[in-house]
């Protein structure tokens, strides 16, 4: 074990990433020679009771990397040495390619129960090969960008800024992690690297070590502040409103470091921002923020609004980075027709659409949603623009469609704004806004 | 947007995996020519409410990566693009080494509140630009170490496969979660990349998808098992004991196929497999066992062989793939210790051990733990081996304490035999095992 272990996947191994059984089905459908078109659908079947809505992230990147699935020769000398695949099936997997249709919600949608946010319509080997790696994908984004919305809906318009890299799941969490923050409206992000990729503000304060590697706070606060005019200070090492007080004489004796904010990181924090904008204003040094941070979560950063903390921005970590109330949402990927049938299992309790599928979200004439419908693909429904769209036809990835990934941020914030108000609520507890069958779903579900 | 977002993040970029603010504080200590060396020590404060105790795991691999961590050209000229930075601290970035020394506990070592898992000694501008990225890294693997521990504890020598890929947050959880859960101690792991490259036996079954596709559950039994002899067929597709039957007419009519257990997936488990085992019991069918899988936790399975439910394996996924009631670990990388002298940060309420430690974990004269001691690094403590030792020296990679982490699985059964019952309960609440402070440590602790 000299050389570390690697963190990366690369192209070629990507397609192992998946459970076994998906590359022994499919050779069992290869050597049954069972090739007819398959739909698969991706759907939750409940809501975490933590959650009114999720927004549906990561499943349009999520189309656009399977559509370019390969199986490299790596991958297959190591399938190869498992003993449990014919070298024809091997040879057949090296040619593999996704040649079927994509179907994607926008990234962003909020979505509800049983609403599809993906469907794949391929050849059975092809779609039932994609289940596991489209649901990891999926789900991180969706499950992050879900927490996070709340967040930024409980902060009122101040800016919520990501400072969670470390308390996320591994690398590509925290990597990608940041374009569901973006999607989900946060400000910025501490984390370098998923704020250069995914295109969101890079922000950072200081560390209580660079404080304590000082001899003095005050010397540590002139020594930065003269670093990067226009910083924010990390005040509570010590004392918060000692801290306070000595960011003010620094201003006094250089006013050109322009201290931009102070952060407050532990205590009660509402009261330290009352304090602590007591002693700013009263030195004239209103123009200075307060930023929080330690362990918030979405119900304590209404509690401190509500109390009327004089809080200009939040930092948040621990809560939002791992979503720790709702770390998972149940996904499913199922066969809901083969061979031109609709196929379902039959769960007692559990609701199962069958057939492709599509989903409407009807308005009033105000703009507002008044209620979701989930009909069969093909059936005429008058309500509005179907959300499910092809983003990947013949196994070719539709650009235009995908250019769409980029607008999540601004559809995100739209969308919220049509919705009744019950449905943007913090409370745990479902919201009354209605998802029905179509009249064919209907009709068809209770016939299967 | 035409080329899909990689997953990957290369070698040269992984330094930018970090927060801003190490950057930042690093060119302040790099203005300031502050080159004393450092102590940070990484350990967690509280233990989660429903866990006992954590398994630490991911800090040999961390300590690995992170002693060969370059900044390479890409990142060098993503840092120049935001403006923060002058190129004389780029051009020192971009010859930056780890040339310092990282104490680790062992791969799979179980700890407690407070106790450090990992130190950095190095000139501060080295250990501080580490904190993020080792964080990360070492939460991921030790998260699901300590709940997969407990699936394997609950099912009390039966095995317990890994199912969850789908369910992990994103690409590098899936993969190195695979190695948390060998060093817990899992029998196998459905994950394909996971159980190649972790060397964990790789499993499979078959997905509803399969038999759904076929127009008689009967025929797909039938072909999957002649597909693979001595597989695993599940059963509760249409109705679960009617699907028993089917297995066992298979077994009449081609005994040769040689199925060698039948999966439970939904609905009441025990009853369930009490139906099954019967019916395979009386067709003379004993030696086929018994696989019940369906959002387990280690509550549910316990529950279950408590019971009396004769099921023979567990798969598991959801629950643990996540670790869902304890997704994250408060984990803290502080600074302990600047140019010899301690430092600490005075938060009320909270412990802060100032100065580089060392853990002792006593034993009695039958090998049982009795109980920890944190002490001084350099104190004498009669109290047998000392658990942190130094992975990397001056930079340099130790090989042969490196190989020590392949070894993770057995220390980990090992250890979980020596501590006193309470430990390994698993309902929530504190054991007794004491964790104390060595009287030099105490004393410090006191006066800083």
């Amino acid at each position: 074990m000299n050389e570390p272990i690697p963190l990366q996947v690369e192209d070629g191994e990507l397609a192992l990433l998946t459970d076994l059984y998906q590359l022994t089905m499919t050779q069992a459908y290869w050597k049954e020679a069972m090739q007819e078109r398959a739909t698969f659908s991706l759907f939750f079947r409940k809501m975490p009771p933590a959650r009114r809505f999720m927004l549906a992230c990561g499943q349009q990147h999520a189309a656009a990397l399977l559509s370019r699935l390969r199986f490299g020769d790596t991958a297959l000398e190591r399938l190869a040495g498992t003993g449990l695949f014919d070298q024809g099936f091997l040879d057949w997997l090296g040619d593999w390619r996704f040649e079927g249709d994509i179907w994607t919600l926008a990234e962003g949608t909020p979505v509800f129960a049983n609403e599809p946010l993906l469907e794949v319509d391929a050849p059975i080997a092809q779609a039932q090969l994609l289940e596991s790696l489209v649901m990891n994908l999926v789900q991180l984004e969706t499950v992050l960008a879900s927490k996070a919305v709340r967040l930024v809906m409980a902060a009122q318009g101040r800016p919520v800024v990501d400072f969670g890299m470390r308390r996320m799941h591994g690398v590509d969490a925290a990597v990608r992690g940041v374009r569901a923050y973006r999607s989900a409206g946060l400000a910025g992000t501490s984390n370098v690297l998923g704020g250069l990729r995914h295109d969101l503000a890079i922000n950072g304060t200081m560390a209580h070590s660079y404080i304590l590697a000082h001899d003095d706070e005050r010397e540590a606060f002139r020594a930065f502040a003269r670093h990067y005019p226009g910083t924010t200070l990390l005040v509570d090492t010590h004392d918060t409103l000692e801290g306070v007080r000595k960011v003010i004489e620094i201003m006094r004796e250089e006013p050109e470091v322009g201290v931009k904010a102070i952060r407050l990181d532990s205590g009660d924090l509402g009261e330290l921002a009352k304090g602590a904008r007591a002693l700013l204003d009263e030195a004239g040094l209103e123009e200075i923020t307060i930023v929080a941070s330690s362990g918030l979560d979405e119900h304590q950063i209404a509690t401190l609004l509500e109390d009327g903390a004089p809080i200009d921005a939040f930092g948040v970590g621990t809560q939002m980075g791992v979503s720790a109330d709702a770390p998972v949402i149940d996904l499913s990927y199922k066969l809901v027709e083969y061979a031109g049938t609709p196929r379902v299992k039959h769960s007692p309790g559990k609701v199962n659409l069958p057939c492709r599928k599509q989903l409407y979200r009807r308005r009033d004439d105000r703009g507002r949603y008044v209620g979701d419908i989930i009909a069969l693909r093909d059936e005429a429904v008058d309500a509005g623009e179907p959300l499910l769209r092809p983003l990947v036809r013949a196994g070719r990835l539709d650009d235009d469609e995908m250019a769409r990934a980029d607008e999540a941020r601004e559809r995100v914030a739209d969308a919220l704004e049509r919705f009744p108000e019950d449905v943007r609520w913090l409370a745990e507890g479902e919201s009354d806004y209605p998802v029905t069958l179509s009249p064919e779903l209907e009709r068809l579900q209770s016939k299967t």
